[in-house]
């Protein structure tokens, strides 16, 4: 399994990026390959000062060897090994009217002494941040998000399209992060599911992704803007970097456990503003978009 | 004490920013007075677009009421009623070649069923965030400092100066947040020093900081500076929020209990940058900045 699916995300990587650079017809990605000294390592990918992406980041990693001492009280184990491999991007458009996805899919196995599985789950999923909302973008995301869920389990698209506003939730602002997608974590074997379903259902959202944000992107890459709509769009990139700083937790552990900084931090947007108690005039597009954040929606 | 304490920090907050309004010149101070739905309250002070202040805050506060639950395990007590207040500032100057500067003095009690105090103590201190080195400022910020410090006690400073190298770190980049200053906490009645010598060492801070930062802002606030050196200031205000938000005790603490959320946030830097895996030319200013970063200097 941790053959096919780091392999999977090789080729996912290659797909994205290439498509990616595609729609921008500028920028590149640059590539770095980094070793981690305990065992594994990753090729990240990033795109800057694109004519379409300002920043974004297409990364994979695979990590091996013994479980850091914090991720055992975390995962209440002991001194076990561990492999761990995912596929994580940020996109962060230029154009305000074009919002930033985020999406992540991983896959995680600990070892005992003899070199056995003594657990291994998938966890993922995909969201949007709008800094403008279009209704019609919502629905497309999430309409996607249900058609890939819904040819594994009926059930999914309920479940994690909630777990994803619970989790990319600023609690101090008391409003969510985006419009959300799909978040799943922990998805272990059972007597609904096999390991080989969970691959199924996980590489089903991977490739869907592209599906879900290109017709997005390619919609509002070209719209104009004011300055004054870019200020918005930089202010609301600075709750993006309170979630991410503050509540986290895939952006905290890799800090508090020596990851490769740069990597992990690629998911910060470029150019960002904090301004002192900032509303947004009643009645106004940005007030319409605070109003969705304050009370998810279902949009499917 | 509490009186004592809360009216000092009322005055210095009038000194602090009548000084601030007369340097910048064009920009004064905005007003929040804000109640807090548990106890007591504050009176927030903010600077924006001035000619030599991009942002800033100048914060007092006074709370009191239950010790929240959090706070309870935090300093392992149990139910008790507290009091705490505080004089907090942060100032971003729009000139990168001028400082970043904070400072924070603050008293804390907490009380038994009869209302009687049961603890106490004093915190703060005063910290310098260059963004261009100018060994002179560093020298002059630290001297003031020491001044300050060594009318107390002669070891008042270095292990003040030590405490701040410690705190300001940020430990995910492996380098200090600035070039240090003064940080003290749970500064408690012992048998070398009565609450009402810690008052009057604190005090002493506080009356400081306008002598250790205002000669610097005066020299530097009109230097002139080119896009290229504004871009590597925005670079470093990044550093600043990624302590700010994954570090800062207080900023945290903050975030999760409820606190006034703008008041707290407004030490955020107004206009920031994050770059892929950036590093500064060999030899350049920008290097001999985080030379100094990566191992905390003694300047007096």
């Amino acid at each position: 399994m941790k053959d096919l699916f780091f392999k999977y995300i090789h080729e996912l990587q290659d797909t994205i990026t290439s498509k990616l650079e595609m729609i921008d017809g500028t920028a590149t990605f640059k590539e770095d390959i980094w070793k981690r000294p305990e065992g594994g390592g990753g090729r990240t990918r990033v795109i800057e000062n694109g004519a379409v992406f300002e920043k974004g980041g297409v990364n994979i990693s695979g990590v091996h060897g013994k479980l850091p001492a914090s991720m055992q009280s975390y995962f209440k184990v002991g001194e076990v090994d561990f492999f761990a491999c995912g596929l994580s991007l940020v996109l962060h458009p230029k154009n305000p009217m074009a919002p930033t996805v985020h999406a992540n899919w991983r896959y995680f196995e600990m070892y005992n002494d003899q070199g056995d599985i003594i657990d291994q789950w998938f966890g993922g999923g995909q969201d949007l941040t709008p800094y403008y909302l279009f209704e019609d973008d919502a629905i497309h995301f999430h309409q996607t998000c249900k058609t890939a869920c819904d040819k594994h389990n009926p059930e999914f698209y309920p479940t994690y399209k909630n777990r994803c506003d619970d989790y990319f939730y600023n609690s101090h602002r008391h409003e969510a992060r985006g419009i959300g997608g799909l978040f799943f974590d922990y998805c272990k074997a059972t007597e609904l599911m096999t390991m080989e379903q969970w691959f199924a259902f996980v590489t089903e959202v991977g490739d869907s992704f592209l599906e879900a944000y290109v017709p997005i992107i390619e919609k509002r890459m070209h719209l104009p803007y004011t300055s004054q709509q870019r200020n918005w769009q930089e202010i609301r990139r600075g709750r993006y970097v309170e979630f991410n700083l503050v509540h986290d937790k895939g952006t905290l552990f890799g800090l508090k456990t020596n990851g490769r900084i740069e990597s992990i931090l690629m998911s910060l947007p470029p150019h960002v503003q904090w301004v002192y108690d900032h509303h947004p005039e009643p009645n106004s597009r940005e007030e319409q978009l605070m109003r969705v954040l304050k009370t998810p929606k279902n949009w499917v």
